[in-house]
């Protein structure tokens, strides 16, 4: 595993790498992406295994990236754990490991935005503003310095998945984007590096909010479409110490929210437990919400 | 030379040909792009033989692109020669013509905007709304599906040079793009499509505009600095039909407005001439503005 923390030296190495890979197996290699800002968890690490398997070559990207944290936001306390994130990587058998430091992605004059549209402005982003022009920015500008020909992305970040989704379609970006399923710790929490902030007890609170989201699944199951009673029971299992945000039924795409809920929609939720923001997503009519 | 319509064949093409031109020359070959909205003329035809010269595989493009035009301007009576445009396409070489038509290009429910930000504002920016947030669109949705080594644009169009060459650099698109000099009449007129417009009457009238931007550079290198005395310079030489909007010295690269001109800076303009919007620049100090 190489680790390479300039363009200039990503791109050589790269190339490198794709012409050894080609000469051995006679065709192009493929190159998979995973894009993370480190602390490494099990659900990193389930998209290095999916990209590990499928392509010829993998690719991770550690970042913190500044552009998507708001100024109140926990930027500087952003868990930050290199060492660890380099090992597992190279645990994982990965090729590169693209570590840029800010200088290296964000020229001091820089002006250019990608915004992805209305698809931002609810939910996540209505909250957060500006972060999912911040994902944008960097996905898009990963995508051109990798050049991959997938990019594995984890569901428990919904929105981040569609609105990445959606750029990669509307500037063509000559890739696939290849969703993944969320993966849970034990009690059903999905895993996140903001879980790190959580108490042992603030962990068991927050394990209500999947539970909230497998009571709604099953009620849409049972046949209750409405979408405010979906959310009344999605609700009736939070812990009262989750101070819910958004709790709502949505179209997969466009992110509508939805009156009555159709099979394929998400639900999405997003709560504060203690000072921690989490996010959560169920997919209603769907057995496919867990990693296996 | 192939002549394309969608990306999936595009890419299939060009894939194709690579594969051949690599295996002839035992090297990967680079790819140009020159990106058109057809009509060509000699000024095109410059950056078409300039690619064809310095690139091994020479892509064209002739897409004449909505989301670049404002709802009052010339869109529907843009000149179409897609017949002749080929032809010279041909003769010059060029291996492949993307010719994509709207349906292609852009997806009914497409929501993703690039903006390069400030130095888009003034200028053609300022007296049309939104043209470089299309510009800037189609171009990395064009750069994206042919992914070149080389993009070559035309310095008539400096502003528009300027906004793709920092949308590359902050997008880390992996790619020269690459300046050629303005392509003028006999009598100085900056070849462009619009030039088809002029009647012979308005033509002489427009001739009128290089020779102003070369009376202010005559006294520029005469060693008047005042952009405010340059400007007065290359009124003088206007004839009355010319109707500015405006003419203004700029940095070369943030087109930021000066007071006091400095060797390398840009005097650019824009005018009309009856009904016909033009425009031109010119570098003061600089030997090089002509294509020769």
């Amino acid at each position: 595993m190489q680790v390479v923390r300039t363009i200039a030296e990503f791109l050589r190495l790269k190339r490198h790498l794709c012409r050894q890979d080609a000469s051995e197996k006679l065709r192009r290699p493929s190159v998979g992406f995973v894009p993370t800002m480190g602390n490494l968890h099990d659900g990193h690490m389930a998209l290095i295994r999916r990209m590990q398997k499928d392509d010829d070559i993998g690719v991770a990207s550690i970042f913190v990236n500044p552009a998507q944290f708001g100024p109140a936001e926990d930027l500087t306390k952003y868990p930050r754990t290199l060492e660890d994130d380099l090992r597992k990587c190279d645990e994982a058998g990965v090729h590169l490991v693209f570590v840029p430091d800010e200088s290296e992605m964000y020229h001091p004059d820089r002006s250019t935005e990608v915004a992805v549209g209305e698809i931002t402005d609810r939910y996540c982003g209505a909250s957060r503003p500006g972060h999912f022009d911040g994902v944008s920015l960097v996905v898009a500008k990963l995508f051109n310095i990798v050049q991959p020909d997938r990019a594995y992305f984890g569901l428990k970040d919904y929105q981040q998945y569609r609105v990445i989704d959606r750029m990669a379609r509307d500037l063509d970006f000559p890739l696939e984007v290849v969703p993944c399923p969320t993966v849970r710790e034990w009690n059903g929490l999905a895993m996140s590096s903001r879980n790190n902030y959580l108490s042992p007890e603030e962990k068991t609170v927050a394990s209500t909010i999947y539970a909230g989201l497998c009571a709604a699944a099953i009620a849409f199951n049972g046949g209750v479409s409405d979408a405010a009673e979906l959310v009344r029971k999605a609700q009736a299992e939070l812990d009262d110490a989750v101070k819910l945000e958004y709790l709502e039924v949505a179209h997969p795409e466009t992110l509508e929210p939805r009156a009555v809920a159709e099979r394929g929609d998400v639900m999405l939720v997003a709560a504060k437990v203690g000072a921690t923001r989490l996010i959560d997503n169920i997919i209603l009519g769907s057995e496919t919400n867990n990693a296996d």
